[in-house]
């Protein structure tokens, strides 16, 4: 026995002086990668490399493929790594696209996201005011010089908002970032004779970074006295959508509404059924883990983020009522015992989902081999 | 231009050079893992060490902060490289708790769930043997010298297996991996008088190992006889969670059939809808993206899996159509525009999740960075 436990405590020693050895080298790797991205924003070069980041990881993931080791494991890690790097490289600033730029302005940019892209602009060298409540009094001389003007306040308030927005500078380009598009973008048409564009940024305030995030991009009037913008958002790194409001809207009846909404249901669901909250964590397979993960950080939220999307969108109502009838509907499957139509009902789903199923079901096994790997016991 | 390219590609190689040190510190890293996984399988020592897990962590993390690296970063890449030496550790074998067990015979041993297991079993030296249909003939010889039998069976051949299996030695362990428990537990009790135990592993067959995964116990029958059977589930990592049979079925109601059914119902509406799967893809925030990928990756798998746990347990068909008026009575707030009554119910439920929505809010911030993270371009 006592021979083991020396035999594990040599060898354990051995794991810790290669993991100490792994922090320094890991130090010095994000020395250098900080230093890229000080050189990057003196250049206004974009910091995420889609290519240099694919190159970098085949290199290594064929050097491990020599060792013995895992590529996915050697990917997984430099991923992990790029991450941290990105946000460093976040830290030298930016490259500034449009320095003839005077004054943008954000209304609402104390709130969550709005502070997020104040930060960026800040750190793109823009000069950035912030339109808040209180300061609607001096509006007018904040806004006299404005080259942009973006509302980013909560979805009910976007349309009074925009209407004091009736004295902008003509070639002021207006903007928002309403989770509708189709109403705020007449309503910015209408108060403004300018530029006009709609926003979606597709992430909540909590990124790290504007790598590889989406914002979807609605076009209003006089298009290429934007597109300076939408470079600004790609150099940050994110990823812009164009897309029609009225199609936008469509979509987000799903993403948002509908999904909010029925994670909603779901925790009301769990509540009313008396189930055991523990038991059921203790019980929980990786797949249902993750589940139970997702909706119970919705409610370590704000209800009203959740409430003022939900009931904005009154016109999704009907939509939701069709999913309640369909749940219904193929209960009634299982109620006659006829599993037959519930495989060609599975079946059809599958074709509609197409190579999309076979790409979700390999990026789950990563997601949930992460779910478990998180649990600390 | 020229001088800037000259300075990127120098620290370009620099990080080449660094990355290709790593790849080799991971590999002399693996084998001195691989090494403890020998001598602790030679001691019949377990591989999965939590706290030596936590302290490895921790002084890592120590080290990160006084390098000025972010200490998340550290613990990410030390837990994704844990994850595989645990596999590498399983490689070596694992300790036999019973070398007296003369012989475990899995009836399904060649079905997915039953060859993780067959394969678990020969790994710690054990005398393996399978029943599959054509091997029924023969199944009096095969059950003869039988120790342990486990019934490893789809769900709607359970019943008749375990029918079948009512000659036993009167020592041998009769089990099942049934999703549900009850019924089968009162089956095996009636067709066998030995000891008797219900199992359900809580895990899909793309597993990689079995640390940190949960199988459940229902007890049966002589509880000290398969105690071995639990320590030996445990030594494979296994973490063993014991239940009343009839609180089993209650739970697996919402973590399985619940879920599956409502997933299904989900996928089924989007196609109904008409919705365009690349447009929600591409408009997707991370946390639809995930949503998206858990509800496609079931329609790449065989519908049959999925249709016998909701068939097989039409006692829950109540359940979920109290789920479905739920749904349709928060509707009904949203149509009466009585923000106020779904803000009171919002509430109560997260007074429900208590402490457990802000510990899943937190772990979701890592899944939904990781999820963003997978994002090829």
């Amino acid at each position: 026995m006592s021979e083991f436990d020396d035999n594990l405590k040599a060898l354990r020693d051995e794991i810790d002086d290669i993991d100490s050895q792994l922090v320094a080298l890991l130090a010095k790797r994000l020395a250098v990668t900080s230093k890229v991205g000080e050189i990057k924003s003196t250049e206004g070069m974009p910091i995420f490399a889609p290519e240099r980041e694919a190159t970098l990881i085949s290199k290594r993931r064929e050097q491990a493929k020599q060792c013995g080791l895992s590529g996915d494991l050697i990917e997984d890690i430099l991923r992990r790594l790029m991450r941290d790097s990105y946000v460093s490289q976040d830290a030298s600033g930016y490259q500034c696209i449009n320095p003839s730029c005077k004054k943008i302005v954000i209304v609402g940019g104390k709130g969550q996201l709005g502070s997020v892209f104040v930060d960026l602009f800040q750190r793109s060298s823009y000069q950035v005011a912030i339109i808040e409540q209180e300061d609607w009094p001096n509006s007018k001389a904040i806004l006299a010089e404005a080259s942009v003007v973006i509302v980013a306040v909560p979805i009910r308030l976007t349309s009074m908002v925009i209407h004091y927005l009736n004295n902008l500078p003509d070639d002021c380009i207006l903007a928002d970032f309403t989770s509708v598009k189709e109403s705020p973008l007449f309503e910015m048409m209408q108060t403004h004779k300018g530029p006009v564009v709609g926003l979606h940024p597709m992430f909540g305030p909590d990124v790290t970074g504007l790598i590889k995030q989406t914002i979807i991009v609605c076009d209003g009037r006089e298009k290429p006295q934007y597109q300076w913008l939408l470079k600004q958002f790609e150099v940050w790194g994110a990823k812009i959508y164009q897309v029609g409001a009225y199609e936008h809207d469509q979509a987000m009846s799903i993403v948002q509404v509908m999904r909010h909404f029925s994670t909603i249901a779901y925790g009301y669901h769990l509540m009313e059924e008396g189930a055991d909250i523990e038991n059921l964590v203790n019980m929980s397979s990786p797949i249902y883990r993750l589940e139970l993960i997702m909706v119970g950080r919705l409610f370590a939220q704000d209800p009203i983020l959740y409430s003022d999307i939900i009931f904005a969108n009154s016109d999704n109502i009907s939509m939701m009522k069709r999913f309640a009838y369909r749940f219904l509907e193929l209960l009634e499957d299982v109620e006659l015992g006829d599993k037959e139509a519930f495989v060609v009902m599975f079946k059809q789903v599958s074709d509609w989902f197409g190579d999309y199923a076979d790409d979700f079901l390999a990026e789950s096994k990563t997601m949930l081999l992460k779910a478990n790997e998180l649990k600390k016991h």
